[in-house]
């Protein structure tokens, strides 16, 4: 509410600021091109468009300024060319490359026309770059890669400030209005690109409903349901195919497009999607139908999935406690959830593979970090920047961990007792919660994100049938069934809603916008337009953090505006 | 400290800046209203005293805005015979109103010459207001009641923030210098209105006490002592009766002045005494002696308290959660223990009962919400504005939880195990921690409030008989025996001082200023005016929040100053 | 990293405003002098060297700010008069005295030239300063002694804030560039001054470590070892031996300089040290050789060493809870762990003396504020200014509390069961977590806090001998044996160091600066120029707070400009 009640004065502020700026920054401008006129243009003819070459026309530079980045691409075909030099390049990566695209354009149905996708280099894994830029005469290639490795906007990693000011929502999804970001808008990007790691989410959901259904089947507690454990080996495998799927298709992205993985990691709420594949590996572990299993797990599949998530967790967590831009208050946002329960799912696999020790050890790192993102996402404190004003999907991701916590309790310490009990009341209190305020979830686009909603339904679900098992009595039995049936109808429609969307609709992989933000607000103006606009970033995010926006920032564009009249002047 | 350092530079530049905007207000002002004058007119008749009448002669309209709310009113007596007209309806409400305000009389004793109480109107409940109001034309009727729903300074809910920038001390009850409020503070109000919710802490004092003493008689740990059961049998039926008393007075507010109760709702500290009436009702359900009782009370007592409670907590533990103004983040205060102490003392109760799961599921939903308000209680974020710097009876909430929630868990579980001990033990450290500040305790004002701080040293002497009879010792026996008097103490020292308040000094009920603040800071200034004091008062906010206020606030102010001139001078 | 890229900024600007500001200051300086000269000359003269009678030459004016309390005091001998006069007092206290100045001289090996310490009797405790001064006339005496009181910048407590703006690192132990120190930086201070409550470090280091010999000797899981009781023993020794010379010393220096022991115990991270040497006492009560010991030891044990601990808790605990600039969010840091630490060594020693009840106690204590600190320091909220970006030895203390705890459970509840297995996994991962920062550890120097950091690592071992004894594996019991070598060897490694800057470099105790804070800034400063300098500390604490500090402070430097271009032309 105040954000949206300062933006005006903020983006006027912006406007003067950059209009009484412009003649320093021309003049800069004018002398940083006569500067770096030498290699500049060679670099910008592979990297960037033509940007510096358009730029001479000084009475264009506002407009410039603007649309550089989303058009000036399209000015030259050099770029196509290139591109299709390096896509024959004849060796195997390339035939990889090429079903990578392929099965994009498969997918996205565009069809017609090659899109122009130079630009979309920039997002390409470097060694991938050398590799197709050996046919360049060597200098060249010199420049080319010094220039991405120095000047590119996809630099080594963006600022978790950054994410935070050019994106907006619960998910960090969508664009504001006044950024501009390095890809076009208007097209379709390739596939791999259009690929996030939320789609692991998928297996999420499939995974934890074939753990559901198996345990629906063979549960005592609902053992009066008759159900056949056949729903759930179906399941299984559509969760083993989708993972086999969606990871392969991934793991391309993660050779092509090695860049843009970096920016989903950098990202401070895609980074708790990176548990996603491994927990989804651990449910299907943990789901696999006894058809196929052996009395035990060997502990080795453990170490498989879990290793992962406890590199991954040695080094989030470490960034929580660490004081950079990525502490705890401020990227809490409820997918980090995801980066707890983790622990606890590994300790359930844990129990089934025998290693009963390991897994309380997993179940115990657990508890200390969902403490910790518990309270701190309940405090809702005023640097959380990630956390939106309305409820969202994302939500349900609260009941998800304690659910899991409470069925990983029972798996290690055996007994559905007070601390197993506990978790899942909480569980279940989080779901009415989250229930009576439905109203609130309605009217969001679809998106594969939504997925990754599923799971936690699923797992209170599954901690309500061990519940029933603890204590049957009509109520928990009716709860369990309720839970279960809901989560199951969820995932239904949401996988019907998946595939029209992928197959009849083609909408399901839009553009990932997030990925492709600049580094910094207009990354084409020189340093004195840097500064102003590093000025008007940060009395954004200001108005954004404080109740008394208003005035802070008519007075300090007031003195902003003196300071410039004082430059001019003197 | 610093709020007081700094507000000598806030309020100075507050008024200098009223001053130099007031040209431009003052002409904003007469264009309003010319413009309002066809419909104000009748508005302002009716609701509000005859404001907009006096506040023609601009030159007096500085002082007009100070004093309008407060003594415009008495000016015109014809909303004396427009309130007479009313209550002489002669249907069955207008008899109930009598009986209140008939109530008011005997009770605060100022007898004397009926108050001009037109302006009182504006608490009142809407459909009492158009029932009165059918005696006027329909045409005026119209106007008045559209006129209060769109222009009167009652309006819907009146934001958090509010409250925190216009109220003051650890209940946020006492009004700050600078404030208007909408009713005359020099004349008492009727008594419905002086009313507060938290008279029902009188109860909760009460049925804890009849508790605690049944639990001294019946307990093996005190049985030493041979009191009598007769003494917990008459503490129950003065709670009873002081319940019945409390809660029907509080239901003819509840009637009459249901816009006061909104206010009391939205209040960020007493919307935690909402609680209170079903915890007390609980407590009387608990305490039930063993004359009355059968063998096992009725879940049906339980459901008709604790679903209120619950249904309470998915809208505040809501708020909590959703990103408003009144996320736990801003609003924890030491109140907010009532919110989450219910949860306990339901699972005593559902114990009692015999739902033991229930209060299982009761319990951990108290455990995951004590969680978050003790650790942010703790932490004492800046962003908790409503936390005092000194200590205060408020306080003692602290222990009230944990001990509540060591009896739960004896109820629910059976056992004084590790768990109970641990949060008993938690209690007696709070407790101990609170009694050597004893000495900032003292020089209060008493209150109805402090009824409530008694409940939870009551619920402490039951936890440490609790725990008598589970480690008898002497000094376990002692502890209890040293509690539960000290607990009885403060309660015969309070019951005597509200008596005296009552019924000698009868100051029980002074104006219950908190509900009457204005929605906007100087509700009557016009736009510009409106601009001008949002300033300020984001300003005072802001002085109040940071260290460095005093430099913040001068140069602030100093900019501000260059702008009105570079306004004027322009 | 915000605060490296503003700090030019800041500076900047602070130089500027000193400079605009000096006529202003000046005059008013010259009037202060004239006012105060009657008392000054006299009080100077003893407690601050002759700072007023250097001060007169307007021209030094900006020099002799920087340097008058750096060399003030070297121009006139008077004071190594005084100082000897005093030390030949006579009395009983005057031998201790010597005894105490002796072993400075013998450890700091200065030497040749006793030191003019005449302005080191600013920290000196008042009744000895009393003592001292029985042999002036009693009309100075009474000038000097109230002059002490009112005027000298060693007051009662220095404020929270002051800490936090002048010091910096991660325990607030070196002071900022821009600040002056009371004492001379450049002359070695008495050994006294010089001998910071951390040395209690190196107690608890050996203590634990024999605790640890003595597990590891009659510990099941390690009996294989075969390792003899008497290393143990010798370490208990040592131990005891150390601490009573620590605690001599320390005593001395309470006996002298109890005002430098104030300003210690006011600092916000060696207030927590100040628990040090009780838990060091209860180290040495617990791990007492059973050569020594009686099967069971004297409560009165338990009562000498915890209940200072208590005290202290109340006193801390109290602080955090209310809202003054010691609250938990403004003040937590790794170092908070001791506080809380000194709970679970309490409940170990109280299930040593047979008080079981009395440890659960201890231990719900411990666990309730352990939540607390846990969560606020890996919420890294921003106020937390005592918490450093970079990690540093001072993160071990996350390890300390959870072992204790666990060890604690085990102690005093019997069982080794969940809730101990839990805390001690928790304190694994910790471990492990810092174990993969380890680079991070590298290049601090070495000073006598580093002590501190090793009994975490020794009561992880500890923890991690009960865990092997509870769960008998290869991976336990090797897991038990690394720790415990890695503890020892760091233990070792830091004696040695230890050795070797106390006796070859005799650089163990360098001038422990953070004591000598000024109490503002700029204390010699008028008024005008106090309020220039509050500025420009407020300013910069708020660059350090918010990532829009480049702005922020831009434009409010301008505004100040302004404002004194302003104040100088009207």
């Amino acid at each position: 509410m105040v954000a949206e009640h300062t933006s005006p004065n903020v983006t006027g502020h912006h406007s003067v600021d950059v209009q009484t700026v412009i003649p320093n920054e021309t003049n800069n401008q004018t002398k940083r091109n006569k500067r770096m006129n030498n290699n500049q243009m060679k670099l910008h003819g592979f990297s960037g468009g033509i940007e510096s070459g358009e730029r001479i026309p000084l009475a264009n530079k506002t407009f410039n300024r603007q649309v550089s980045l989303g058009t000036g691409v399209t000015v030259l075909g050099m770029d196509k060319g290139f591109k299709d030099t390096c896509s024959s390049n004849g060796d195997g990566s390339a035939s990889l490359h090429r079903s990578g695209t392929s099965l994009g354009r498969l997918r996205d149905g565009v069809g017609g026309g090659v899109p122009r996708k130079g630009d979309f280099s920039i997002f390409r894994t470097k060694s991938t770059l050398n590799k197709q830029n050996s046919l360049l005469p060597s200098r060249e290639l010199d420049a080319h890669v010094s220039g991405l490795m120095q000047e590119d906007p996809v630099n080594k990693s963006v600022p978790a400030g950054r994410y935070f000011a050019a994106l907006r929502g619960p998910e960090l999804d969508e664009v504001r209005d006044s950024e501009d970001i390095l890809l076009p808008k208007d097209e379709k990007w390739p596939f791999l690109l259009r690929f996030p790691i939320g789609c692991f989410g998928i297996c999420l959901g499939l995974g934890s409903q074939a753990i559901l259904w198996g345990a629906i089947s063979s549960s005592p507690a609902l053992s009066f349901l008759h159900i056949t454990p056949i729903i759930s080996l179906v399941l299984w495998v559509l969760a083993l195919a989708v993972m086999i799927f969606v990871a392969t298709t991934y793991s391309l992205k993660c050779m092509f497009y090695f860049e843009a993985i970096r920016r989903e990691y950098f990202h401070p709420v895609r980074v708790n999607f990176f548990f996603a594949p491994w927990i989804a590996c651990m449910f299907l572990a943990i789901g696999l139908p006894p058809a196929f299993a052996p009395a035990r797990l060997h502990p080795a599949v453990w170490c498989a999935f879990v290793i992962p998530v406890f590199a991954l967790e040695l080094k989030i967590y470490g960034q929580w406690l660490s004081g950079g831009k990525r502490r705890l208050c401020k990227v809490a946002n409820p997918s980090s959830h995801l980066s707890v329960v983790g622990n606890f799912v590994g300790a359930i696999l844990a129990a089934k593979v025998g290693w009963l020790e390991v897994g309380r050890f997993m179940w115990a790192i657990g508890l200390a970090h969902y403490l910790c993102v518990f309270v701190t996402l309940y405090q809702r404190l005023p640097t959380n920047e990630a956390l939106p004003k309305e409820l969202h999907p994302v939500y349900s991701m609260f009941v998800a961990t304690p659910s899991a916590a409470s069925i990983a309790w029972k798996a290690v310490y055996g007994e559905f007792d007070a601390v197993a009990r506990s978790f899942f009341f909480i569980a279940l209190f989080l779901y009415i919660s989250l229930v009576v305020r439905i109203e609130f979830f309605r009217g969001f686009r679809f998106s594969v994100a939504w997925w990754s909603y599923t799971f936690p339904m699923t797992t209170a679900s599954l901690a309500s049938i061990r519940y029933a098992e603890e204590a049957p009595c009509f109520f928990s039995k009716g709860l369990a069934l309720g839970l279960s049936m809901t989560s199951s109808t969820m995932v239904a429609l949401l996988f019907v809603s998946t595939l029209l969307h992928a197959f009849v609709w083609r909408s399901l992989f839009p553009n990932d916008l997030a990925i492709a933000i600049t580094k910094d607000k207009n990354t084409s103006g020189g340093k004195q337009g840097k500064k102003s606009t590093k000025k008007t970033y940060d009395i954004k995010r200001w108005a954004k953090q404080a109740p008394f926006s208003l005035v802070s920032s008519i007075t300090k564009s007031l003195s902003v505006d003196k300071d410039s009249d004082g430059h001019l002047t003197t």
